[in-house]
C-alpha cells in the first residue's frame, strides 16, 4: 500500500488541500498532481502543502500537445511546457507527464457530411478533403521537434519528461504516440534523466508487443498508472475509464511487467469517470485501496491453507 | 471506379437482391456480402443472383469468433465456421473475412460497481476479480489454435480466410487481433491460399507501424476496405465508421502503401453508422461513389492546366 499514489483526477471534485487531505486521511504516501488546480491554490503553496503532508509527488500532469501546426501556436505551446517544467521542478514531481496531442484539426469540429443534407460534387469533397490536416506522420514528427527542445530545458530544471503514450482510440485528437515500442523510439534519442515513458494499463494493455516493449523499458519507466477498460466503453470516450476490476485488464500481469522491469516508483490511480467523479471522494479513495488490494497486488496467501 | 466495391452493412436496409440492384444501378462491380442476409435469401439464390448480374463477390462477411473458451461452444463454432467456408464457396466470394472475437467475457454483462453502492470487502472485491477471463493471451492462442483447425478445410474448399485486424478499442469485445503485424504473425504459419489478412483503414490507420506492415503484408492482402474515423467518436463504438472524407484518415496514402504491397484486388467500403443507415440507400451509394474518387483514388489532372 506504500506504492499507492491517487492522482487527483480520480477525485475531480477535490482542490488541491482537499487531495492533499483525503490522501492523508487515507494513509497514502504520495499524490499526483494536475497543472490546473495546482495553480489554482497556488504552486507555491501546493509545494509547501504536499511537502508539509510528507507526500511524494509521483506526477505532474501534464504538459505535451506538440502536434500543433502553426508557428505562433508552436511557440506557445513549447513556452507552457517550460512553464511546466518549472512547475513540475518546484514541487518536486517524479516527472510531468506528456500528453503529446493529436492531429492538429482531430478533435472533430466538423460533424459528418450526410447523404441529401446537401447537393455534393466532386470539388467540394475535394475541398472538405484538403480542409482538414491528415497527416499523420508530420504530426508526429513535430512531437519528436518539441521534445528535443525542451530536453535542455528538463535537464537544467532536473524534470523528467514522462512520454504517454496513449491508446490508439485517441490518436485524432488527444495523442499521436500509440504504443509503447513508439514512445521508447522517441525516448531513446535522449538521456534517461531527460525522457522517461508512463505505462499506463489502460493505454497499452491491448498491445500483443506490449510484454517485450516493457522488458525494452527497463530503466526508462518514469510512471506506472493503473485503471480499467470497461464494456461496453461509456458513450464520452474521454471518461471511458473503469475502476480496477470492474473491466477486462489483467492489471496484476501487468504490473508485473513493469516490476521485473525494474520499475519500483509509486502505482498511480488516475481515472477519468463521470459515474466516479459523481460518487463521494472519500469513498472513491476507500474503493481504490481495496480494489489496488484485490487487482494490481499479490493475493495475501490465506492463513486458513 | 471498377474496383469500387459495396460491402452491403453500408447500406444496411437493403436485403440481398436490393443491394445486388442498387450496384448495378450504381455501375458497380463489386459487392461485398453478409451471411445474415445471404442466408434469408438463400446461399444458391444470392449466388445465382450476383453471378446473372455480373458482380464479383469481393468477400463474405463473416467467420471468426474463436476466442469461446468451453469446449461445446467451441465445437459449435468451429462447425459454424466450416458453413462459413462452405457459404464463401458456394458464392465464389474473394475471401471470408474473420472477425476472431473478443475476451470470452469481454462484452461487458457487468456493470461497474460503485463506491457507496454496495457493501465492498475484499473477498467481494477478490471474486469479482476473478469471476471475469482477462487471460488476452490465452484468448489469442485460441484464435491461433482455431485458424490452425480450419485451414485444412479451408484449402479444401478453396477459400481464403481473411484475418482481420480491429482497432484495438474492440480488443475487449471484438477482436483480440489488434494490428495487422499480429495477422501477419498468424497468417505467415499458412499457406497463402488459405490464410490472408484483411486491411482495413478504419482499424490500422493508427499503427505507427503500418507503412512497415503493409509492405510485409505483399501477397497475403485478401482485401482492402475503406472508410473514415471522425470525432467525436459516435457513442456507440461498433457504429463509430464514418464516410470517406468525414474524418482523419489519409486514405489516399494507404491505399498507395497497398497497391505498392501489389495489391490489386476490390477496394471495398463497410461502413457501420446510424446515420448513413437511416439515409436513402441510393443516396448512399452516389455519395460513396463520389467520396470514393475525391478521397481514396488519385486527384484527376485538371484539363485547364
Amino acid at each position: 500500500m506504500r506504492r499507492l499514489s491517487l492522482n487527483q483526477k480520480t477525485t475531480n471534485g477535490w482542490s488541491v488541500p482537499e487531495a492533499v487531505d483525503g490522501c492523508v486521511r487515507a494513509g497514502l504516501e504520495a499524490i499526483g498532481l494536475w497543472r490546473e488546480p495546482v495553480r489554482e491554490y497556488g504552486v507555491a503553496e501546493s509545494a509547501r502543502l504536499v511537502r508539509d503532508a510528507g507526500l511524494r509527488v509521483s506526477s505532474l500532469c501534464r504538459g505535451g500537445f506538440l502536434t500543433v501546426a502553426d508557428d505562433a501556436h508552436r511557440r506557445r505551446t513549447i513556452d507552457d511546457n517550460r512553464r511546466a517544467i518549472d512547475e513540475a521542478a518546484d514541487l518536486n514531481a517524479r516527472c510531468l507527464v506528456m500528453v503529446v496531442g493529436g492531429l492538429p484539426d482531430g478533435s472533430g469540429s466538423g460533424a459528418p457530411v450526410l447523404p441529401g443534407s446537401t447537393t455534393h460534387d466532386q470539388s467540394a469533397d475535394d475541398e472538405a478533403g484538403q480542409r482538414r490536416d491528415r497527416d499523420l506522420h508530420g504530426a508526429r514528427q513535430r512531437v519528436a521537434d518539441g521534445i528535443a527542445e525542451l530536453v535542455p530545458y528538463a535537464l537544467d530544471r532536473g524534470v523528467q519528461l514522462a512520454l504517454e503514450p496513449m491508446h490508439p482510440m485517441y490518436c485524432a485528437d488527444r495523442g499521436v504516440l500509440s504504443t509503447l515500442g513508439q514512445a521508447l523510439d522517441l525516448a531513446e534519442q535522449h538521456p534517461v534523466e531527460a525522457v522517461g515513458v508512463v505505462v499506463d494499463t489502460f493505454h497499452v494493455w491491448w498491445d500483443p508487443d506490449v510484454e517485450r516493449q516493457i522488458r525494452r523499458a527497463s530503466g526508462r519507466i518514469a510512471s506506472f498508472q493503473v485503471c480499467d477498460w470497461i464494456t461496453p466503453l461509456p458513450a464520452d470516450t474521454l471518461l471511458a475509464r473503469g475502476m480496477m476490476g470492474d473491466g477486462h485488464i489483467d492489471l496484476r500481469h501487468l504490473r508485473r511487467l513493469v516490476e521485473a522491469a525494474g520499475y519500483r516508483g509509486d502505482i498511480e490511480v488516475e481515472i477519468f469517470n463521470a459515474d466516479i467523479w459523481a460518487a463521494a471522494p472519500d469513498d472513491v479513495v476507500t474503493l481504490m485501496k481495496q480494489r489496488y488490494a484485490a487487482t494490481v497486488l499479490d493475493p495475501t496467501p490465506s492463513p486458513s491453507r
